[in-house]
């Protein structure tokens, strides 16, 4: 079958054996999104080898659970040892021992099949088409956010980065009824927003209002978005890291001492709620979709979902 | 008057005319403590320029409060507006306006007089000596850090730093009935924990307990505190920023979004709390008292508490 991989830091389409592990499920990949998570382990982020892409939508061939063949689902990425504390209680997001689909000692989604734990693995209404149910995983991990911070509707939020994640991240707040503002740099982005009556502005605007906002969600992976998060946060207020990038970024600590502020990492988010607001059509990821290539184009499609101004960018085997 | 003073970057005891705002209470210091963040502010932190200190105890000379005249107080440092709304709501301690005691644009405590809003003095109960009511404002501010993060008793709480602010942090802690331990480099500090039944540990040793914490509180404020607190913290763990210090130290943002890390800062707390807590001798602050020098040693005394190994040092005007 055919897999866009990562193997000594180079990225191809190769041709590898169909998964076999017998005690998963077996799944033909119908759509898979590229997601920044995927062009940062390009670039060597996490030091991952093998298929990469966590977010898919696809049909169930083989599994433990009868019921689920020939269902239609998305799968939530980690998948845990199954016995320690954490997957006992049932959330294998931080399972120490966890791989992760496509991120973390396990091949991922942009590939004809994937395999995951039966456990894993959700049917999806269907009301629900594919081009929707791709975005379950990105859908789940930004109202993942709404798991570390109570949000209420007379907070005001600031949501930086108008990208793909900050996008959702803004939608899904903006239903919580809390004031949100989506601070960007592309006006073919914010306009997306706009559209739902999220308020926009950009960076150099905003920066001016310092110390307005309860929660500040940063959501463009970048230095400057970090500072300028800091510099919006209301004393007391709380900043939601949702981007992983490579490499370091300064933080001044006196600041977080002396405003009593508090950064609140999130990741990962539960594929049910994801599931039911695309079912309820409260998201608009229509907007997000750029571009689709064959699975066979996926070294040019990464290099299409790298490109300023494109957002999501699937792959279809 | 006699008052240690930075001014131009330069600390020196001097003698200048006694404070008279009418409009704010006088108190005649009987005793005032040195703390690290005077050391800092001595190091140019925060850019203050006048009469430093913040811990004291002290006899009300003139208030507009005619009972507490002759009454010895301590104060809350941070002095607001009075018109905001953080200030109505009975804390100033994030007035955007505020100005605090020998930090922030209001002559301090190592002086023999000193004044504050009359709102800001708290009677001291008569079975506090003045050596240890000085440690309110100290305490409180350990204290504070359970404003800001649910300790419960089967927490695994981990303290770094062996110096006043950790030894209060740890005894604070132990209170709520967590296990502690406290980590630090120095025999004889670490002792004054262990004389209270509190674990304590090397950093060599401590840093081989990989995520085995569910709070971290930095009270070191060095870098490689920073970088040990994060080792120690399990996924979703707490990091409680106490120590105020001049300069950035680096952000491996990353970890924090993957681990779900939150990092809380906590600069002060609540007055109330800390006087309870030393009324009921719940705490070890003699072991904390290392030396005492009459305000015209200032200098000197300042000297002496940046000194590896001394703990707290008195000044008696």
């Amino acid at each position: 079958m055919l897999a866009l991989r990562i193997e000594k830091k180079r990225l191809a389409v190769k041709n590898v054996v169909k998964p076999d592990q017998p005690d998963e499920s077996l799944v033909r990949v119908l759509l898979s999104g590229i997601c920044n998570t995927d062009l940062e382990i390009a670039r060597g982020y996490g030091g991952f080898s093998g298929t990469i892409g966590h977010e898919f939508v696809g049909l169930v061939e083989e599994s433990s659970d009868r019921k689920l063949i020939g269902r239609r689902v998305v799968g939530e990425i980690n998948a845990g040892c199954g016995n320690c504390d954490l997957c006992r209680a049932g959330d294998a997001r931080h399972c120490p021992s966890r791989t992760v689909l496509g991120i973390v000692g396990r091949d991922g989604a942009h590939a004809e099949f994937l395999q995951l734990p039966t456990v894993n693995l959700l049917p999806v209404p269907d009301n629900i088409a594919d081009e929707h149910a791709v975005f379950t995983e990105p859908l789940a991990a930004a109202c993942g956010m709404l798991e570390r911070v109570n949000i209420s509707s007379s907070d005001r939020i600031a949501v930086i980065g108008d990208g793909k994640l900050g996008l959702l991240c803004a939608q899904v707040v903006a239903l919580t009824g809390a004031s949100v503002v989506l601070i960007g740099k592309h006006s073919s982005k914010l306009r997306i927003a706009e559209r739902r009556g999220i308020e926009t502005a950009r960076p150099k605007d905003a920066a001016k209002r310092r110390q307005e906002f309860d929660v500040v969600v940063e959501a463009s992976g970048s230095a400057s978005g970090f500072g300028l998060a800091l510099d919006l946060l209301r004393p007391k207020g709380q900043l939601v890291l949702k981007s992983t990038f490579k490499g370091k970024t300064e933080l001044d600590a006196a600041r977080i001492v002396v405003d009593e502020i508090s950064i609140v990492g999130s990741r990962c988010g539960r594929f049910t709620p994801a599931l039911e607001l695309l079912r309820k059509d409260a998201i608009d990821v229509d907007s997000l979709i750029s571009e689709e290539y064959s699975l066979s184009n996926g070294v040019h499609a990464m290099r299409r979902a790298a490109t300023r101004g494109v957002l999501k960018v699937f792959l279809r085997p």
